[in-house]
């Protein structure tokens, strides 16, 4: 079978140059689990490896029925018409088993799709930790080097989903809703000290009193916690990404937040961490994935799991019979 | 040279019969980095593990200077005196750069020491992390062989300390201060979630009226968190280790949370899933360390850390590269 092959240079420059089909091409490239495809997508994210890092990384999370889509759907088209080219990493929610809108799959930020500054790349939710991807992080920088201002990453609090984005993220806003009390007994534990920013959204009609006590309790809680980010002070702000009123408080406090923690190089080495972590996690990964190739050694260690659960041996033992075994092969 | 033998039958039965001698020793081996003391350690294990998971394991953290060794002192005597034996697995604060009290390195716990009911067992600090040695769980279940009815852990907060002992304990105590505020900005992210109580120390002389408004605080806040265990309401509770009041209160709510928590199996669902997952983890930790035992990979990996961190390879290459240099040794 002949090798794939395809024009490299047309897909760098294609990329360069705003085309969403080639941008869309190689993220297909990137997510594949085909080697040479793979290594196509591997080689082309090298080269535009210079041409990333100048985007603004935003995490967006929230319990399901937060309006994470309609806050996105919202906040980027306002992004958009003030000119600033917006990319979504989106969670597709006809592949979830948990969550995300059961009305309206099809037509989830039809509005933001169409308009001529965003694209959107939605994510299956199965088979991932709550639509974030493996190769979310490397999807994210094609978009970088796309020439994306504004990456938005949409994550579903569910799993370890969260600590994964925020590892990816610069700002990680969180959405919620109002009534903090009864809303945050249904959050993950510790999510609201990964927030930059804590958005109470659907603040409108008769919900708008309500929002802003919400605003005012979460505000409260938040004076107790340590921020996320050293020397920032985490908000809490109300939205109605139906009116579309506070977005531009939202998007104020982002531009804030980017200007302070330039200056003080809080920024730069967020990221440089950020990447290294992401080499050690693909480390252990791989390391836990090639020990555990062989179906002899998931098997032995299935029953090793069963021993050490009913305490018929010692942890110890366990994993020195289960490292033994590696020297018979 | 001779291999190093003992009379384990000897040293199961003075365990199981309270020799404190045979105790310290077996943990000693357990401890040990030299390869035949450490099996024989493992082996020591093995015959005492049906007599293991008889006690209350309890976890204490606390920022420095909470009063973590006044407390765990007040509260070790006061379950000695009412006839329970008491393991304490402390923290030796002589070898610590992180904390611990300046004066009195030396009297630390001593009056705990002297008590018929207790064992300490002091683990340095420096080259742990906060106190917490790789093998403590290990000496836990010793010293629940060895008859001892409550396990005290102690930990201080920092790094990921917490999160391992609160994966070897039953219930976590998190000890705190007057002024919740101002304290809490110190608290490592996400500890209160982890607190099964939260305790706040020295209500006592001018200080009590200040303990009742900071208990009152944190009512609040735990409020809003989700508990550390289901179905459980963490309570905040004063206490004043040098007036011995409020420790009674303390235990009581120990024992509720054991009675409760077995009753609906959460107790013991809990410590299976703490076995395996540190069955886990210890596959992990030897999988890196069996990788990275070559100098010559430590170097690469030095390498590539620093090419990743400045952006000169994507992640993905780095590991590429890090596992091909494998296949050439």
């Amino acid at each position: 079978k002949k090798p794939l092959t395809i024009d490299e240079e047309a897909y760098v420059q294609g990329i360069r140059n705003g085309s969403r089909l080639h941008l869309a091409k190689a993220i297909t490239f990137i997510e594949s689990t085909v080697s040479d495809q793979q290594q196509i997508g591997q080689s082309l994210l090298k080269r535009l490896l210079p041409f990333t890092g100048n985007s603004i990384r935003i995490g967006i999370t929230g319990v399901p029925g937060a309006g994470k889509s309609t806050f996105i759907e919202a906040f980027g088209k306002m992004l958009g018409d003030e000119g600033f080219k917006v990319a979504v990493l989106a969670i597709d929610p006809s592949s979830s088993i948990t969550g995300g809108s059961i009305l309206g799959d099809k037509t989830r930020m039809e509005e933001l799709a169409r308009h001529p500054n965003a694209f959107i790349r939605p994510s299956p939710a199965a088979g991932t930790l709550g639509g974030v991807h493996k190769k979310s992080r490397e999807t994210l920088l094609l978009c970088e080097a796309g020439g994306y201002d504004v990456i938005l990453v949409e994550t579903v609090g569910v799993g370890q989903s969260e600590t994964i984005v925020r590892g990816m993220v610069d700002f990680f806003l969180l959405l919620a809703l109002t009534g903090a009390g009864d809303e945050l007994q249904g959050m993950k534990k510790g999510i609201m000290e990964l927030a930059d920013a804590l958005v109470v959204n659907k603040a409108d009609g008769t919900n708008e009193k309500l929002a802003k006590k919400t605003v005012a309790e979460y505000k409260q809680i938040l004076h107790f916690l340590a921020p996320a980010t050293p020397n920032w002070t985490t908000p809490a702000l109300a939205v109605s990404s139906l009116y579309k009123t506070g977005l531009d408080t939202v998007w104020k406090t982002v531009q804030t937040f980017q200007h302070d923690m330039q200056a003080n190089h809080v920024w730069q080495n967020r990221r440089k961490e950020q990447t290294v972590s992401w080499f050690k996690t693909m480390i252990v990964d791989r390391l836990y994935e090639d020990f555990f190739s062989s179906i002899d050694k998931k098997e032995t260690m299935a029953n090793l799991e069963q021993m050490v659960r009913q305490e018929k041996v010692t942890v110890s033992q366990a994993v020195e019979e289960l490292f033994s075994s590696n020297s018979k092969e």
